[in-house]
């Protein structure tokens, strides 16, 4: 079929980008309005459509037996749905003005104009990867794509007798892929520039993520950055290099953080925002423009706390944004009103949550705050298995309101962020969270359950400054 | 010290009930008043003070060792404290007029008046005991109290050959108590009134509680009653009869539940609700009493979701409530908002649990609503260890508004319901709960939560409903 000559009578509706966002948005504006109404052609660059990127720690890991696991939906699944999907197929321009995407065929090089009614940018993110010396020698890795995926497993797999492993950060990706390593059976040294790892989290309570690594033999190396991969006669790498120290590895893998994908939407003229995200309205229309969506790792968000936009590539909000989009160019109406910020994370049987926002997000907005951090358990004391959980709550001075929790612990720690999220979500103050109704039995928790012990010291707290 | 005759100057209260909302309320009060300003006396007719009658099942079941882990704090440590607890002491009068109470030493029958200037009644529940021919007969345990639980344990130690239970009632304690003898090696059967066990959830969710429980090998018998109890030759029971059948029982525990214990308080004309419970206003005082508190099992609660006053005894809600009075007693103030009717359970490692209203109590008080179920799993479906979780949901018609959640599941499903019981209390629409940021990885969730797949189906079964 070509799609770049005479148009039918039919509306166009074009996905760039074939992942969570983009092919959520394809298929929910395919449930609005049938093939006879709406055409839907979307272009992916990959080789994968639909995959889950949070899921390749834990398939690197060997707790995900095999890639095709991790991939939600098929290229051919999503044209049996309707959907023209191309893969392998790259947008190299958007041309607003005249309603239209430049195509380019990766492999052949083909290249050509589509015509659009409706236009949805889904780029994601891309992998931060520093520019330095042997920073593309073999042996490094990114973990971004299941292609990433692939060659670190291939590279883990026939790897000479070395089992050093490096991981360059120490975020999500950072932390998730160094239990991965360790599951492989690899001695895994994390450098990270922050001086305690998570940096989503206060310093305070990523001392503890650290505590937890070291307990599990990973060599946390903290406040200092590479700068360097060196590489052996074999062209591969030997190890990384900070400006004091050396550490040997057989293997890198890069978890620094990704930047949304925003080149195409720049060169556009599309608005995008401090952080280099698109700018995007309640029902994720790109600012300005009335038939053009954004959504997934490649806008900003509001946040609902601060009341000013962040960059949260995740999953979860793609698939939200996929479906809202769609649900909007598929001549419905739907919005999207924001986040609160909530993460949730493992290392190893250590949780790690956090929502809202950080003191340093606090003061960035100029709120003031009173903070506490308690400790408490995750089920009765007497009950076994009850296991150690540190919260840590911030509330605005004078109002109450709460502002952020974050929580390390063991099991049933990582979700009760989600009661903190909701409360967030609805403006609670921390006097009316310590009265929440939340489910009580031994096996789940104390009496009081962690976020309202937390609750509770905040609220007094907030009684106190007042006086 | 002789309380009865002389007052000193200062004020005294007095507290009824040793257990979890009076001695909250007594330690509360102490904080906010030292002991040269407020005298604090309080009663308790049992022989322990501040213990944790939830955990009984689990102690019986094996899960705590022994009967002092579950005892928060001793009468002795209540006194270290300043608060002047008589244990074995019952009072048997509440004089409003003269603001005094009765007191009379269990064990020597010696009575005597104490003058209050403030009071709190926390007298608790009692055990619902039907009126049958062989209810005293030994064998035969109720589960409320530490001594209750000695009694059972005592009667499974040294029990017959036999190992035949029969638990009366299907609801938290006599699912809980089938857990703790299936792990006490009996062969348990569950006779209960209602066709579904777990009459706190819809029937449709009960259905999938009774199979779980009989995938366990437990006996579930539904829709009949027990009409008496069999005893033999030794005068102990033998048996259980219903109308139609009858079953043999080496030991038989009744979890058919409680009602409030308020006889006293109706005996001094105090105000109770349509369920036998102590109406109070939202700062925990007696309705029209500017002195007296009620709190604990032996009140009526606000429910917020239907806006009537409901009973629900729960240790969590006690808990609250003594703080709460506590506070007040103590020249402070607090207030206690009311309830959503959160609660969560176990079988072994089903979990169990509801929040908001149900089909019935929905019905009741006047609200139409839209109901959706559906299947989703604990963790991304491709995780290890993800576990399939059902959960129903209860939506208003036209408004959207979040009725009420049900869950029935494994590891991880019980306290997902936290999720609903705060955006119960903030009163959001199943719209807004489809948008909530709540913490996704594949360890913890599926990229949409169980919760926010229900939220989305209801939601357009809500707009359906609108057309």
């Amino acid at each position: 079929m070509d799609i770049s000559g005479a148009r039918d009578a039919r509306e166009r509706l074009v996905v760039i980008g074939g992942d969570a966002a983009g092919m959520s948005a394809a298929s929910q504006a395919r449930r609005m309005r049938g093939p006879d109404e709406l055409e839907i052609v979307a272009f992916e660059r990959g080789h994968f459509s639909s995959f889950s990127a949070c899921g390749i720690p834990y398939w690197v890991g060997g707790d995900v037996p095999e890639r095709d696991r991790l991939i939600a939906r098929t290229p051919e699944e999503h044209r049996a749905r309707g959907i023209d999907l191309r893969m392998r197929t790259e947008v190299t321009e958007i041309d607003v003005a005249a309603g239209r995407v430049r195509a380019r065929d990766v492999d052949s090089g083909a290249e050509s104009w589509v015509p659009y009614d409706k236009l949805v940018i889904a780029t994601g993110a891309r992998p931060v990867r520093p520019d330095m010396p042997g920073i593309d020698a073999p042996g490094v890795h990114g973990v971004q794509t299941l292609d990433d995926g692939e060659a670190l497993l291939d590279s883990l797999t026939r790897a000479p007798e070395g089992r050093r492993a490096v991981v360059v950060g120490a975020g999500y990706i950072g932390v998730e892929m160094a239990e991965a390593l360790i599951k492989r059976g690899y001695e895994v040294t994390v450098v990270n520039r922050g001086a305690e790892p998570m940096s989503t989290l206060d310093a305070d309570m990523g001392r503890l993520v650290r505590e937890a690594m070291e307990g599990l033999g990973i060599t946390m190396v903290g406040g200092t950055e590479v700068t360097k991969v060196l590489t052996g006669e074999d062209g591969r790498v030997r190890a990384v290099a900070t400006e004091d120290a050396e550490y040997p590895a057989d293997v890198v893998v890069l978890g620094i953080g990704v930047r949304p994908q925003t080149a195409l939407a720049r060169a556009a003229g599309l608005p995008l925002g401090a952080h280099g995200g698109l700018l995007t309205d309640r029902a994720m229309r790109v600012r300005g423009h009335e038939n053009i969506w954004a959504g997934g790792d490649c806008v900003e968000v509001l946040d609902l706390v601060s009341g000013q936009e962040r960059y949260v590539p995740l999953g979860t909000h793609a698939n939200k944004h996929g479906q809202i989009i769609g649900t909007n160019a598929g001549g419905g109406y739907a919005t999207f009103p924001g986040v609160v910020g909530t993460a949730v994370s493992k290392v190893c049987d250590l949780e790690i949550a956090r929502t809202g926002l950080r003191e340093k997000d606090a003061r960035r907005v100029g709120l003031q705050f009173e903070t506490v951090t308690i400790e408490s358990t995750s089920r009765a004391g007497y009950y076994p298995g009850a296991s150690p959980m540190t919260v840590k709550m911030l509330a605005e001075r004078r109002t109450g309101r709460l502002l952020g929790v974050q929580i390390v612990g063991r099991e049933g720690a990582a979700k009760r962020v989600d009661i903190a999220a909701v409360a967030l979500t609805a403006g609670l103050t921390v006097e009316q969270v310590t009265a929440l109704d939340l489910g009580y039995a031994p096996p789940f928790s104390p009496v009081w359950d962690p976020v309202l012990v937390a609750a509770r010291k905040a609220a007094a707290k907030v009684r106190d400054g007042a006086r």
